[in-house]
Protein backbone atom coordinates (compact mmCIF):
# COMPACT_ATOMS: atom_id res chain seq x y z
CA UNK A 1 0.00 0.00 0.00
CA UNK A 2 1.59 3.20 -0.73
CA UNK A 3 0.29 6.72 0.48
CA UNK A 4 0.12 8.20 -2.77
CA UNK A 5 -1.00 12.14 -1.53
CA UNK A 6 -0.40 12.86 2.27
CA UNK A 7 -1.56 16.59 0.04
CA UNK A 8 -4.10 18.19 2.82
CA UNK A 9 -1.25 17.60 5.55
CA UNK A 10 1.32 18.98 3.58
CA UNK A 11 -0.38 22.16 2.40
CA UNK A 12 -1.68 23.13 5.63
CA UNK A 13 1.91 22.93 7.22
CA UNK A 14 2.72 24.99 3.95
CA UNK A 15 6.24 23.78 4.17
CA UNK A 16 6.47 21.15 1.91
CA UNK A 17 7.10 20.75 -1.78
CA UNK A 18 5.91 18.19 -5.05
CA UNK A 19 8.59 15.90 -4.36
CA UNK A 20 8.24 15.71 -0.95
CA UNK A 21 4.89 13.85 -1.05
CA UNK A 22 5.55 10.74 -2.11
CA UNK A 23 8.25 10.21 0.66
CA UNK A 24 6.99 7.15 2.30
CA UNK A 25 6.03 4.29 0.44
CA UNK A 26 4.22 2.78 3.56
CA UNK A 27 2.73 4.13 6.30
CA UNK A 28 4.78 2.70 8.60
CA UNK A 29 7.70 4.55 7.20
CA UNK A 30 5.99 7.79 8.09
CA UNK A 31 5.74 7.06 11.60
CA UNK A 32 8.77 5.65 11.60
CA UNK A 33 10.18 9.04 10.18
CA UNK A 34 8.32 11.08 12.77
CA UNK A 35 9.03 8.95 15.85
CA UNK A 36 12.99 8.76 15.25
CA UNK A 37 12.73 12.57 14.43
CA UNK A 38 10.93 13.14 17.58
CA UNK A 39 13.82 10.84 19.37
CA UNK A 40 16.31 12.92 18.45
CA UNK A 41 14.98 16.41 19.77
CA UNK A 42 13.70 14.67 22.76
CA UNK A 43 17.21 13.17 23.42
CA UNK A 44 18.65 16.38 22.38
CA UNK A 45 16.43 18.37 24.65
CA UNK A 46 17.10 16.50 27.42
CA UNK A 47 20.39 16.97 27.40
CA UNK A 48 20.11 20.73 27.96
CA UNK A 49 17.58 20.04 30.56
CA UNK A 50 19.72 18.39 32.49
CA UNK A 51 22.59 21.52 32.66
CA UNK A 52 18.92 23.75 33.03
CA UNK A 53 17.44 21.11 35.71
CA UNK A 54 21.40 21.48 37.28
CA UNK A 55 21.54 17.71 37.06
CA UNK A 56 24.55 18.66 34.67
CA UNK A 57 27.50 20.37 34.56
CA UNK A 58 26.69 23.74 32.49
CA UNK A 59 28.73 23.26 28.85
CA UNK A 60 27.91 25.90 26.33
CA UNK A 61 29.42 24.45 23.52
CA UNK A 62 27.07 20.95 24.35
CA UNK A 63 24.33 22.96 24.90
CA UNK A 64 24.48 24.94 21.61
CA UNK A 65 25.21 22.05 19.98
CA UNK A 66 22.13 20.31 21.29
CA UNK A 67 19.93 23.22 20.94
CA UNK A 68 20.20 23.13 17.13
CA UNK A 69 19.77 19.94 16.62
CA UNK A 70 16.76 20.36 18.43
CA UNK A 71 15.83 23.21 16.46
CA UNK A 72 16.67 21.13 13.19
CA UNK A 73 14.71 17.64 14.39
CA UNK A 74 11.69 20.48 15.20
CA UNK A 75 10.51 21.02 12.00
CA UNK A 76 10.67 17.26 10.52
CA UNK A 77 8.15 14.84 12.00
CA UNK A 78 4.91 16.91 11.09
CA UNK A 79 5.38 15.47 7.58
CA UNK A 80 5.05 12.02 8.84
CA UNK A 81 1.36 12.69 10.47
CA UNK A 82 0.17 11.58 6.78
CA UNK A 83 -3.67 10.68 7.13
CA UNK A 84 -4.19 7.15 8.09
CA UNK A 85 -1.38 6.84 10.38
CA UNK A 86 -3.18 6.49 13.86
CA UNK A 87 -2.94 3.05 13.56
CA UNK A 88 0.23 0.53 14.42
CA UNK A 89 3.08 1.49 16.22
CA UNK A 90 2.22 5.26 17.38
CA UNK A 91 0.47 6.95 20.22
CA UNK A 92 -0.97 9.43 17.96
CA UNK A 93 -4.30 10.52 18.60
CA UNK A 94 -6.98 10.90 15.65
CA UNK A 95 -7.57 14.45 17.07
CA UNK A 96 -4.96 15.27 14.93
CA UNK A 97 -6.29 14.76 11.61
CA UNK A 98 -10.13 16.10 12.59
CA UNK A 99 -8.11 19.34 14.17
CA UNK A 100 -5.26 20.11 12.32
CA UNK A 101 -5.22 23.28 12.38
CA UNK A 102 -5.04 23.16 16.44
CA UNK A 103 -2.15 21.02 15.37
CA UNK A 104 -0.31 22.45 12.96
CA UNK A 105 -0.61 25.33 15.69
CA UNK A 106 1.05 23.42 18.02
CA UNK A 107 3.72 22.31 15.78
CA UNK A 108 4.15 25.97 14.97
CA UNK A 109 4.73 27.40 19.03
CA UNK A 110 6.79 24.34 19.24
CA UNK A 111 9.18 25.63 16.03
CA UNK A 112 9.47 29.26 17.13
CA UNK A 113 10.31 28.10 20.40
CA UNK A 114 13.13 25.86 19.25
CA UNK A 115 14.72 28.99 17.29
CA UNK A 116 14.34 30.67 20.26
CA UNK A 117 16.58 28.11 22.59
CA UNK A 118 18.79 27.45 19.83
CA UNK A 119 19.50 31.73 20.13
CA UNK A 120 19.57 31.49 24.00
CA UNK A 121 22.22 28.13 23.74
CA UNK A 122 24.56 30.57 21.59
CA UNK A 123 24.60 33.26 23.66
CA UNK A 124 26.43 30.78 26.66
CA UNK A 125 24.02 32.55 29.22
CA UNK A 126 22.57 29.42 31.26
CA UNK A 127 20.04 31.46 32.60
CA UNK A 128 18.67 32.29 29.14
CA UNK A 129 19.21 28.72 28.51
CA UNK A 130 16.71 28.05 31.40
CA UNK A 131 14.48 30.43 30.28
CA UNK A 132 13.99 29.06 26.67
CA UNK A 133 14.01 25.83 27.88
CA UNK A 134 11.15 26.32 30.23
CA UNK A 135 9.17 27.70 27.30
CA UNK A 136 10.26 25.32 24.88
CA UNK A 137 8.84 22.22 27.58
CA UNK A 138 5.48 24.05 27.81
CA UNK A 139 5.22 23.73 24.37
CA UNK A 140 5.98 19.87 24.08
CA UNK A 141 3.76 19.22 27.24
CA UNK A 142 0.63 21.36 25.42
CA UNK A 143 1.18 19.41 22.23
CA UNK A 144 1.59 15.84 24.52
CA UNK A 145 -1.39 16.40 25.83
CA UNK A 146 -3.76 17.26 23.14
CA UNK A 147 -2.37 14.87 20.98
CA UNK A 148 -0.75 11.55 22.24
CA UNK A 149 -1.82 9.35 23.95
CA UNK B 1 20.37 -0.41 34.85
CA UNK B 2 22.46 2.46 33.86
CA UNK B 3 25.00 2.76 31.45
CA UNK B 4 27.20 4.89 33.69
CA UNK B 5 30.18 5.36 31.23
CA UNK B 6 30.34 4.54 27.36
CA UNK B 7 33.78 6.17 27.99
CA UNK B 8 35.71 3.53 24.95
CA UNK B 9 33.33 4.28 22.45
CA UNK B 10 32.76 8.23 23.40
CA UNK B 11 36.94 8.52 23.35
CA UNK B 12 36.91 6.47 20.16
CA UNK B 13 34.82 8.82 17.93
CA UNK B 14 36.66 11.81 19.95
CA UNK B 15 33.91 13.93 19.92
CA UNK B 16 31.57 14.14 22.67
CA UNK B 17 32.00 16.10 25.81
CA UNK B 18 31.77 14.53 29.56
CA UNK B 19 28.46 15.60 29.91
CA UNK B 20 27.01 13.51 26.80
CA UNK B 21 28.15 10.33 28.48
CA UNK B 22 25.16 9.78 30.53
CA UNK B 23 22.77 10.70 27.99
CA UNK B 24 21.32 7.23 27.77
CA UNK B 25 19.84 6.35 30.41
CA UNK B 26 19.13 2.18 29.56
CA UNK B 27 20.19 0.29 26.78
CA UNK B 28 17.36 0.23 24.78
CA UNK B 29 17.50 4.13 25.18
CA UNK B 30 21.22 3.94 22.97
CA UNK B 31 19.37 1.81 20.57
CA UNK B 32 16.33 4.10 20.08
CA UNK B 33 18.61 7.07 19.68
CA UNK B 34 21.07 5.95 16.94
CA UNK B 35 17.82 4.49 14.92
CA UNK B 36 16.01 7.65 15.09
CA UNK B 37 19.01 9.07 13.38
CA UNK B 38 19.83 6.66 11.04
CA UNK B 39 16.32 6.12 10.60
CA UNK B 40 15.97 10.68 9.51
CA UNK B 41 19.23 10.30 7.93
CA UNK B 42 18.09 7.30 5.39
CA UNK B 43 14.71 8.83 4.36
CA UNK B 44 16.63 12.14 3.31
CA UNK B 45 19.43 10.41 1.43
CA UNK B 46 16.35 8.64 -0.19
CA UNK B 47 14.53 11.72 -1.12
CA UNK B 48 18.24 12.85 -2.46
CA UNK B 49 18.06 9.52 -4.28
CA UNK B 50 15.22 9.81 -6.10
CA UNK B 51 16.35 12.99 -7.50
CA UNK B 52 20.00 12.03 -8.57
CA UNK B 53 18.41 8.62 -10.14
CA UNK B 54 15.52 10.44 -12.08
CA UNK B 55 12.18 8.88 -10.26
CA UNK B 56 11.62 12.63 -8.99
CA UNK B 57 12.32 15.83 -10.27
CA UNK B 58 15.07 17.74 -9.40
CA UNK B 59 14.22 20.34 -6.85
CA UNK B 60 17.73 22.12 -6.09
CA UNK B 61 16.15 23.83 -2.43
CA UNK B 62 14.37 20.39 -1.52
CA UNK B 63 18.15 18.37 -2.36
CA UNK B 64 20.21 20.99 -0.07
CA UNK B 65 17.71 20.98 2.97
CA UNK B 66 17.61 16.77 2.78
CA UNK B 67 21.61 17.21 2.33
CA UNK B 68 22.18 19.27 5.10
CA UNK B 69 20.06 17.00 7.34
CA UNK B 70 21.78 14.14 6.21
CA UNK B 71 25.04 15.61 6.70
CA UNK B 72 23.75 16.85 10.39
CA UNK B 73 22.36 13.41 11.04
CA UNK B 74 25.54 11.30 9.99
CA UNK B 75 27.24 12.79 12.94
CA UNK B 76 24.91 11.31 15.53
CA UNK B 77 24.37 7.70 15.57
CA UNK B 78 28.07 6.74 16.73
CA UNK B 79 27.20 7.61 20.73
CA UNK B 80 24.46 5.38 20.41
CA UNK B 81 26.45 2.55 19.70
CA UNK B 82 27.34 1.96 23.55
CA UNK B 83 29.13 -1.44 24.78
CA UNK B 84 26.51 -3.94 25.48
CA UNK B 85 23.95 -2.55 22.88
CA UNK B 86 23.78 -5.49 20.60
CA UNK B 87 20.76 -7.56 22.04
CA UNK B 88 17.16 -6.35 21.86
CA UNK B 89 15.35 -4.43 18.82
CA UNK B 90 19.04 -4.08 16.86
CA UNK B 91 20.69 -5.41 13.56
CA UNK B 92 23.71 -3.85 15.41
CA UNK B 93 26.54 -7.09 15.08
CA UNK B 94 28.90 -7.91 17.86
CA UNK B 95 32.29 -7.03 15.59
CA UNK B 96 30.92 -3.28 16.23
CA UNK B 97 32.69 -3.59 19.67
CA UNK B 98 35.23 -5.62 19.13
CA UNK B 99 36.91 -4.05 15.99
CA UNK B 100 36.25 -0.47 17.10
CA UNK B 101 38.69 1.16 14.72
CA UNK B 102 37.22 0.01 12.00
CA UNK B 103 33.81 1.14 12.88
CA UNK B 104 34.86 4.81 13.56
CA UNK B 105 37.09 4.42 10.49
CA UNK B 106 33.76 4.08 8.52
CA UNK B 107 31.66 6.24 10.68
CA UNK B 108 34.30 9.15 9.81
CA UNK B 109 34.30 8.25 5.88
CA UNK B 110 30.35 8.36 6.06
CA UNK B 111 30.73 11.80 7.92
CA UNK B 112 33.09 12.98 4.98
CA UNK B 113 31.08 11.81 2.60
CA UNK B 114 27.65 13.66 3.70
CA UNK B 115 29.73 17.12 4.15
CA UNK B 116 31.06 16.64 0.60
CA UNK B 117 26.96 15.61 -0.60
CA UNK B 118 25.97 18.94 1.41
CA UNK B 119 28.60 20.82 -0.40
CA UNK B 120 27.27 19.48 -3.85
CA UNK B 121 23.78 19.87 -3.10
CA UNK B 122 24.32 23.83 -2.06
CA UNK B 123 26.02 24.26 -5.51
CA UNK B 124 22.34 23.22 -7.07
CA UNK B 125 24.59 20.93 -9.65
CA UNK B 126 22.56 17.65 -10.42
CA UNK B 127 25.64 16.12 -12.05
CA UNK B 128 27.47 17.26 -8.41
CA UNK B 129 24.54 15.65 -6.97
CA UNK B 130 24.77 12.76 -8.68
CA UNK B 131 28.61 12.42 -8.02
CA UNK B 132 28.40 12.79 -4.18
CA UNK B 133 24.95 10.71 -3.64
CA UNK B 134 26.82 7.60 -5.23
CA UNK B 135 29.96 8.25 -3.28
CA UNK B 136 28.43 8.89 -0.06
CA UNK B 137 25.92 5.63 -0.50
CA UNK B 138 29.08 3.46 -1.42
CA UNK B 139 30.04 4.49 2.69
CA UNK B 140 26.73 2.96 3.57
CA UNK B 141 26.77 0.19 1.75
CA UNK B 142 30.52 -0.62 3.32
CA UNK B 143 29.20 0.08 6.76
CA UNK B 144 26.08 -1.91 6.25
CA UNK B 145 27.96 -5.08 4.84
CA UNK B 146 30.63 -4.76 7.24
CA UNK B 147 28.59 -4.07 10.73
CA UNK B 148 24.71 -4.60 10.11
CA UNK B 149 22.72 -8.62 10.19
Amino acid sequence: MKIIAPLAVALAFGTLSASAFAQFQKPEDAVKYRKGALTVMANHFGRIGAMANGRAPFDAKVAAESAAIVETMSKLPWEGFVPGTDKGDTAALPVIWTEQAKFKESADKLQTATAQLAAAAKTGNLDSVKTAFGATAQTCKACHDAFRK
